[in-house]
């Protein structure tokens, strides 16, 4: 029994070739095998092309009923289709069996032919039925991807975007619920989900359809991804039309935070592992010690991204003047991003859900010292590549349904499973929702609640999970229901969107940014809709944000000589930027801007009374956490999602003395 | 003799092991693995990170001592040194050597090990001597990538920038002499450089310091890499400083050409094959054979680049009105491009002088049609690809001095191809300028050409041409030598840019856009200057792209009812959008606002009497390339790259009447 850790063979061959006609062979392979992989690259891209001129057609005739994901999942089929039954590729290949003593797998394989070295590199085990399909058809398996290009490479572009692009000051409002949808919900969905599969199973092997094993963990691993929703239709139209934007922000918020409950819960799942012999019985040292993964990676890869985003990265750009060259800032942008990524998958962390964070991170703090141009590029240069990912993940799903060779589709299954999807989407919305309007002040009312229900499509998270790991037949079964279930939710819920609005009575045609002036009166909707969530939890943690993490890490907020008690004096005028300074006067004429039409509101900064004097010494007041904070706050956040436009709109101010004040397009900060 | 066509085999081990345990253990391999991988790329983003700040350090205090990419040379040099040195990899390797029946080397290998498949995929051969290095240093081959890496991913964003951001008015106004230099140019230099080295390599294997074969073929491609000049860090310099606009032109339109050139050169090099089993020696068939590849690959990729652009992109964009969905349109131009690379590498031709093409194509045709917006999202979106690649490369070459572990350090050589690569630059430049000389107006002065002799860096494609094949002794030699080459000249020559071009009393501070605008009055300079080349080729090719090409391709430009033939009438309607009629009037006023105080030019259009009515029949005169129409030529070239400016200045025209006008950065044409 030779060790297992063993990492390179050498394979001494015995017979010997011509030399110099065996290289012009293997370079001519070489050349051709290039070849034909970019043919089939092309493939993908012009398939993305057709897609995007298809979607213009769409966007153009005002079409609502197929969304650009959906549509790139038909064209994927299509070409599935003609990958599959339309080409026929003739066999050239030359089966023949070798003997040999290997006795492990290594991650490098150095074979010796006639004296030349060739070295092989690992690519996966591949199940025991699957290499007669190796064999048979190389065209199939030419267009397939290593499952880990989807977690590695299109995923995060993806979750960045979703995490760059949350409306801070919606989702802040709501972070309650949804902090509930995205944790309790997921869980309760996974376990409900998990739990009826059990039972679908379990009937299945009573009528003998089961053909191979199927355990409760492969049950709730099922659970765990298909609790990853995805609502891209749906927002999009919500996008276009408007639609009132706290179903919004709860939608877009749960569906961006549920992904990445979804991906470390789906780990733990699969860490799950009791001793002994039997590896499927319920053991609870095993199961808490699954909890304590899921708790530590969760929050191991949310300390990363918050942590490393904002210890470096604001930093950086807010002292090094970094402004003064866009391209230097945006390409320090995205490698810092990419290096938060690749951080936590190095540590072992979920480099996603870290991604997440970096995501939401950026925006909260780096974003805002940045240069107006680089604002925009980066928000493009991202908009952009999760375009490009989500639908080339979509297309790539329509094609893979008939070039993945090991599919197992059983009928009992499949029905089970739209069942307990339906039943766990259901379970995680209403109760909850039950649960949070005792404790909101603005209810989720019943058709926001039908309307969340029906928006659970299942989408790119969900597919890539799947995909990660088919070798054994309950995963692959996983995997082929999981297909159906994206397709059946991304086609008739996304394409139903529409009428399920109008059916539900949801007013549309809300101008978001309208709603954010608070310059338009005390009308009883805004009011009510500006304070229903500032719990103590969010206040103290805004105010920890407002007094001491904002000043430090951006231009923005009170300079922290006024915050930090008297004895941090040196280090806090060290770490205030002269900018801040300045700022403080011009913030204040801001808001008071704002306010001045607002007759019943007090001061921003009416709960901090803040005077700082050229020594640092601070004579202000202590934040108090009181009620009538919730003003201060709401308009912080307010002022917060438009500084963008505020800065625009005021040419006059000396906000940067290197480069003209650059007049902005009204635009602009819709897609903020 | 079994066939050497065998696609896969299969070895079937005899062994048989504990599964469960063997599964664990192959999982446990593949995420430490992973976790390595984003280590290793952690390290080279890290490494990016740390030159653009150090660069933003340098550009803030004015520092020109040292370009970007030597910086990042550098940088990466550390890196390697400590990789090299500094980490001690602890030996957990057992090599076991098996003896095992293979005879050939197929892409596939499956890998049978105690009932469970493993596949593994061909990553290259590696030399004999090279075996025991790569069971010593896992560590060192970690952080090496393949080489087709620069190829097929990081070159071409750096070429198609290129293309992209060519000037196009300087650059067809010296057109000529570019061309010459890029082709005879270098052909000149490759055998000088090719002859030379063979001399020395002659000498050494004289004094026996020879060791391994090298072959005349070898020398001429030698010659062939290193005559790909890339002079980034001088035309940074050059832009910073302002220097005169035409010597700016023919340095990048030179080395943009002459690095397509250098690529297909060398592949027709190594595609030289005598007859016979003495495969270096002269045979006048096989020279033929190699000089036909030349002349097929070239053109193909160049009809590949410039047709499949101008067959697809401009009419998708010219027609679609994508230009209201900016984000489609970016995608679309990305995505085109991209596929131009592809389907040359599909159909055998050089992706990189394809994509090249392409990117002027792009630039000349497409970029008129897409929306202002767009326009400037693609070029910052191309321009910070090009700065991560070009960094990226240049930090890898610093890094593979020391991580290589082949390198073939020979004085006589080294010493041999700097000296010849100095005559190779010279026999390039000074005969060229005097035959040239000969036919321009506007002469290359000596201190130009000396400036231009200086200026011939050596670059990212010289090293992507070097590194690609390492396999022999031979390419070793040239690799390591190359490495050597590049450092030299990107921190000798790049760095005494400056005093080279004050001790050659060039001037600088020349504003080449003030230069464009013909309102400044009818002084000697401006005339001399925008007249020198209008060679009878360049005034043929241009009646044709103005009257023809430019109207079917974009919205620019006279209608094509008024230059097609009557009989083409209903084609031409068919062909010319609304736009162009509506452009005619506005061009020719945009023009006459241009000329109104220039008052010894004829019209625009005075070579083209142009009127047009609604059924589209001609009534206008034959362009007749007349020398009149030089003028017109000029103010056209000036025209097109100002278009931007004027459309930004220009408030009230209603050029789009779907989104309003939008005030621009005056900043923003100087990137052009």
């Amino acid at each position: 029994h030779t060790p297992l850790l063993l990492k390179l063979q050498t394979l001494v061959v015995l017979l010997s070739e011509d030399s110099a006609m065996e290289n012009i062979v293997t370079e001519k392979k070489a050349e051709e095998s290039h070849r034909q992989d970019s043919a089939d690259l092309l493939i993908f891209i012009l398939l993305l092309t057709l897609t995007i001129l298809t979607i213009w057609l769409f966007k153009h005739r005002r079409f609502r009923f197929l969304h650009e994901t959906g549509l790139a999942m038909i064209y994927g089929l299509l070409v599935g289709v003609v990958l599959r039954y339309g080409i026929h590729v003739p066999r050239d290949i030359n089966n023949v069996t070798l003997s040999c003593h290997v006795n492990s797998s290594p991650a490098t394989l150095l074979v010796n032919v006639s004296g030349k070295f060739y070295e092989y590199t690992l690519k996966g085990e591949i199940s025991a039925n699957e290499v007669s399909d190796v064999q048979d058809n190389e065209m199939l398996r030419k267009v397939t991807f290593d499952p880990e290009v989807f977690f590695n490479i299109l995923l995060p572009p993806i979750i960045f975007h979703a995490g760059y692009s949350l409306k801070r000051r919606h989702f802040f409002r709501n972070m309650g619920s949804i902090l509930a949808f995205a944790f309790v919900g997921t869980v309760v969905s996974c376990f409900i989900i998990g739990l009826l599969m059990y039972g679908c199973v379990m009937l299945m092997k009573q009528i003998g359809q089961l053909g191979g094993d199927f355990f409760f963990t492969d049950c709730l691993f099922f659970g765990a991804i298909v609790s990853a929703t995805d609502p891209v239709t749906v927002l999009a139209i919500f996008n276009e039309l408007q639609v009132d934007f706290d179903l919004y922000a709860l939608l877009f918020g749960e569906s961006v935070l549920n992904d990445a409950v979804a991906v470390v819960l789906s780990s733990s799942i699969v860490a799950y592992q009791p001793e002994g012999d039997n590896s499927h019985t319920f053991e609870a040292m095993a199961v808490l010690k699954s909890f304590g993964i899921f708790l530590g990676v969760f929050s191991g890869s949310f300390a990363l991204g918050v942590a490393t985003v904002s210890l470096t990265c604001p930093h950086v750009t807010k002292f090094t003047k970094l402004r003064d060259f866009q391209l230097l800032e945006t390409a320090l942008f995205f490698l810092m991003s990419w290096s938060t990524f690749l951080l936590a998958e190095a540590c072992g962390f979920t480099g996603v859900v870290a991604v997440l964070f970096c995501g939401i991170t950026q925006a909260h703090y780096t974003y805002n010292n940045l240069s107006p141009e680089s604002q925009d590029r980066t928000k493009q240069l991202f908009e952009l590549l999760n375009f490009l990912a989500e639908n080339f993940i979509f297309s790539y799903m329509g094609l893979t349904l008939f070039t993945f060779q090991n599919h197992v589709f059983n009928p009992i299954f499949i029905v089970g499973a739209f069942l307990s999807v339906f039943l766990g989407r259901a379970a995680n919305i209403y109760p909850l929702s039950f649960l949070l309007n005792l404790g909101r002040r603005n209810k989720i009312s019943s058709n926001f609640q039908h309307m969340m229900m029906f928006a659970g499509l299942r989408g790119a998270m969900t597919f890539a999970l799947s995909i990660r790991d088919t070798a054994t037949y309950a995963r692959q079964m996983m995997f082929s229901t999981t297909l159906l279930v994206v397709f059946f939710t991304v086609w008739i819920c996304g394409g139903g969107t529409t009428q399920m609005l109008s059916c539900q009575h949801i007013r549309v045609g809300v101008d978001s940014d309208q709603d954010n002036s608070v310059s338009i009166g005390p009308d009883g909707i805004e009011r009510r809709s500006t304070k229903q969530e500032s719990a103590w939890l969010f206040r103290l943690w805004y105010n920890f944000d407002h007094n001491y993490l904002k000043p430090i890490l951006t231009h923005s907020g009170p300079p922290l000589t006024a915050t930090l008690p008297a004895c941090c004096g040196p280090l806090a005028r060290c770490l205030t930027s002269p900018q801040a300074y300045e700022n403080e006067g011009q913030l204040k004429d801001d808001d008071s801007d704002l306010i001045l039409n607002d007759g019943n509101i007090s001061l921003t900064y009416g709960d901090i009374t803040v005077s700082t004097d050229a020594t640092g010494t601070r004579t202000s007041g202590q934040p108090v956490g009181g009620i009538n904070s919730d003003e201060a706050l709401d308009r912080e956040l307010t002022f917060g999602d438009h500084e963008l436009v505020i800065r625009g709109t005021r040419l006059v101010l000396p906000m940067d003395d290197s480069e003209p004040p650059l007049p902005r397009d009204p635009r602009h900060h819709r897609e903020l």
